[in-house]
């Protein structure tokens, strides 16, 4: 079968690992780099090499050999590029945020949808053999009942020009807790309180309270100044728990069959019941085999696959958009000082 | 000089560790240890012991030779307890929290202060070379401004039939907190969110967001049910920043010369502030060495000074009601939802 | 039952705990604490005891209540001591090593034979959860042939003024090794090599390359010099390789399912068989949940049982022996230089 | 400055990073990659490549444009390969080991000087930072005389076919030592012993102890067959120490303050020695920073350089040599059973 023909659009932070991905990818067939600045984009695709540079959008839209285009520009932008490229009949991968607003999302996905073009999403860690195993943990049902999520993702990290730490470290933890939570779990309403120590005009800091549907309190730490790096979700679950840590590489993911058990008493007064009937289990811990894989390649897998069949990629423009509106109900519960602000989405409540 | 005459009262959790540092601090002369079950008492002593069983308070509070009791029983009898040791003229060490709420602590507080005895909390972790040595550090000026504090204390604790987790663990970081914060820098306000997802009638998860009077945010994660172990403390300052990692027993206290400078930008607007100026600093971490000493042989000691002297204790009933301050404060917003909660200050408000 | 008339002998570095966890067993009664230096020893009983403080070993031996002894003194002393407390009917628990020599170590074993007495070694590792753990995992098959021992012992030690590094820290390693090994496996010759970096008139730092009757070699590196502390054990095996690492108190011991597996090739010549049957197994790592037990209780109740029973300790005189001859052939080889110097096994040979 | 043409040989495990980092260096550029399997090396530059891929090395050889060649193929044929280079007139870097014996190794440095060629050993732990600044505070006496040195580098690694565990990962732990030592501080000797007990006919462990002209001993232990990897090298000096675990990116060199001290004794008689003047030092520990760069490209960078300015490279063929020469004199130790051999300096001796 003949490869897809895909641009890459942004020769910024991420675009290079677009680059080198879909070139080792058989399915795709990269043919252009695009960037407002051309030279940046020569240098990101180096001396050797025989794709072409430009910095002209519309001419990669014009080009019939380009199937997809993948897309990681700044979020601001994405609305724009994504329309285009939707109404130029081509098939999209954006970087996330989808965009910075639901209301624009949710009119790309529709857009999508309308076209019958697959709308990707680049929730990056959702392809991680991490992830995935988390995931087939969580809805298996190995875990029982989860019963807290606590993620942190902390480090010395960039400060961006264009979005708060929110915006450029939630979607992680956001998209995974979107991912892994079994079907039929909502998330309700966040909470969220930050701080801008620094005093750099956006937050720094921020924690997150998200509610779920089963009453579940899912917590994001989210940190760009500190001098530790810090990548761990732990996924608490009545059976079992689950610690994920990214950065040991000998032990991504560890399921720890320890808990506290509270058996149901009959009979006893609310007062009582904590008192008579709880265990603890301190039980062995499983660290299960993960292949290594590229999560990037894998999303380039997943982009081609998704466009061949003619369905949704797994983390499509509603994927995106659930995101973006707990980003946005997140942003919201800071300006009004750490309310609990409900979760809409758009979509499923316009059907 | 002959050592004064103590009497532990409490043989449950603590009460042990109570006994044994009190015997091998020479200021200190242990003559009683009393519980309601004499049984438990006697088999904390042991076999060999010449110190006295009993389970008559009275009896203690009678003894002449008794200058000082130790209380570790459950919070809810703090109260009753320290104020009959101080009314019998004894100086009291008391275990966290100092009682369970504000005035009731407000009271012990005065009542030490008419009758001039030492009424010390026990605030073990401020007597750990780590935490003295984050004072210094703090208190020195080596970090600079302090820009963020994140506190996490979680594992797979036990659950409390008395209190829950918040009047747990996060009295040893709050009173943290409370000792190493620069003078001047008050608490002002607390945001807190918890849950119960095993239904034990009691926050098992809490959330702490404590408000500074420089606008700094201070973040408090205490969990019950986590199965892996952490506790670690960050504080963020404008020049260094210090992680505490009580864990790692290697290097406990690390201090990075890491961090994000953002340089203040004369005529500039506030929208290109966070472009231009911002830089990074990557420098070399520090782990001072640290003595090796037990911290409650220090509280032994420091109670012995106290009294001897005439003078507080360093965690002296003062700090002790700051932090049940804190405490009630964050109880209200859970239940309020995270409301924001103003942290008062009965003492220094009634003067 | 009665419990044991039990007299310390040695107030110096081990003494104390030797101390504290008879007083903490049922089955033994401390009655003497002797050493040649009363005062230490009454500092090591503390202000509140009712057990005696002695300068005379005569008169503990002479206490017809004293039913066993506990040495807790230089090597150098043990064979004397030893002697005395069995011939006069004592039964002996003795720190390791048992003596400096084969010869003396193994006159003991006799005495204590024919007297129908037990001796046993403080061989305190073999009583912790997780060596026993590694032990059953071991003999029970689960790891299949051993394959390889690397044990690592090494921190910034006290240079010990009578013993080097080999007598005061292999002795852990290689009674640990004779305590997991399958029954029939047995030490055949040993290799050693060490330096004295910093002149101090004795090995701190020593390699030991201990030979098996299977043709497997246990290597150890013990070392007073390093300014980290490790303490690790891999055991590899045909099917599973056990890691032991004794400052993770999470998990000490792991047991992973990787390794390199070679299929016999009939008809293969030797030098293609190399080549084309290797495969390679990541499979799952299991943590093994342990109990939380302190070793030298487990010691004191394993010293009185087998009291009780008439039966040889499971760390018995023999076990100690075993552990002296291969220290003697180690220090033989150092000598020297390296050569492989077997290990004999007086007892074995001489029935 | 026309950049310097350079090809690749071998298209292996190796040589697929000399080809990205050769493509990424401005003083390079990459003409051709050959491969006796040409579908290889034109997997290895895919399918967006301008470079032409090959199977005759003699095309390659009578290229004019091509100045230099990268070789990466198995040891056995690094002679032949680099002679043709060398006798070509073309500049070599060469994978380790440079050859495997001194003979040869020997032969193509002469050659390599006499024809006024670059030859240089791709020893690449030289370029990284750590090693960089390891050399620096050893060499600068930050460390004091250096006491001891140990390394380690196990993994669940690739048994090779064409060489042992010793002539596979060693040659990384002895040119890193050779390059950070003292100038003057020569190896004299080494004994080596090891085990194969997976059968594989080549050894998969091996314990190496290097003796240095100081009569410091160096240790190295190489295991193909741990499940855990482990990369630490420790460097122990009489004024400080330090550690290098390469698998720790947040600190990968840090110097300890920590050490035993022995202070002369004038007229104390040897055996008074040890005990009077020991002291320990636990002072702090310092974690360097270090930049971020990758090694392989720093290699690329000096080849470059070295034939640019017409001088040895920092690893040239005489680095090569000495590393050929330990490799040779451990296997002699291994088949003669852990004898000391002496290491044979060829060329020195030779002049």
């Amino acid at each position: 079968m003949e490869p897809i023909g895909l641009a890459v659009v942004g020769a910024g932070y991420w675009g290079p690992n677009l680059v080198r991905t879909a070139q080792a990818t058989p399915a795709l067939r990269l043919k252009w780099l695009c960037d407002l600045d051309e030279e940046r984009a020569r240098a990101v695709l180096g001396g050797y090499t025989t794709v072409r540079a430009t910095t002209s959008y519309q001419d990669v839209l014009a080009d019939p050999e380009v199937g997809a285009v993948a897309i990681a520009t700044p979020a601001a932008t994405h609305f724009d590029l994504v329309r285009a490229a939707l109404e130029a009949g081509k098939h999209v991968l954006v970087e996330k945020p989808l965009t910075p607003s639901v209301a624009e999302s949710a009119k790309l996905v529709r857009l999508a949808e309308q076209n019958g073009l697959v709308l990707m999403c680049d929730h990056t860690y959702c392809y991680t053999p991490a992830v995935r195993k988390i995931r087939e943990l969580v809805r298996g049902g190995e875990i029982g009942d989860v019963q807290f999520v606590d993620s942190v993702r902390i480090n010395l990290g960039l400060v961006q020009p264009d979005v708060d730490v929110l915006w450029d470290l939630a979607p992680h933890d956001l998209s995974i807790l979107d991912f892994v939570l079994p079907a039929g779990v909502a998330v309700e309403a966040v909470a969220a309180r930050g701080s801008d120590p620094i005093d750099a005009g956006r937050l720094c800091v921020a924690h997150l309270s998200v509610q779920l549907s089963t009453g579940v309190m899912a917590h994001v730490h989210v940190n760009w100044l500190s001098p530790t790096k810090i990548r761990t979700t732990v996924i608490g679950g009545s059976r079992r728990t689950i610690v994920w840590d990214d950065l040991n590489p000998m032990q991504r993911v560890a399921v720890y069959d320890r808990g506290v058990d509270l058996t149901p008493a009959g009979g006893l007064g609310q007062a009582e019941r904590h008192q008579a009937l709880i265990s603890y289990r301190v039980g062995d811990i499983l660290v299960p085999a993960l292949p290594e894989r590229e999560a990037l390649r894998e999303v380039m897998t997943e982009l081609a696959a998704a466009i061949t069949a003619g369905r949704p990629a797994t983390t499509d423009g509603r994927a995106g958009l659930r995101v973006v509106a707990l980003l946005e109900a997140a942003s919201r519960s800071v300006e009004t000082g750490g309310a609990l602000v409900p979760v809409q989405n758009v979509l499923e409540e316009s059907q």
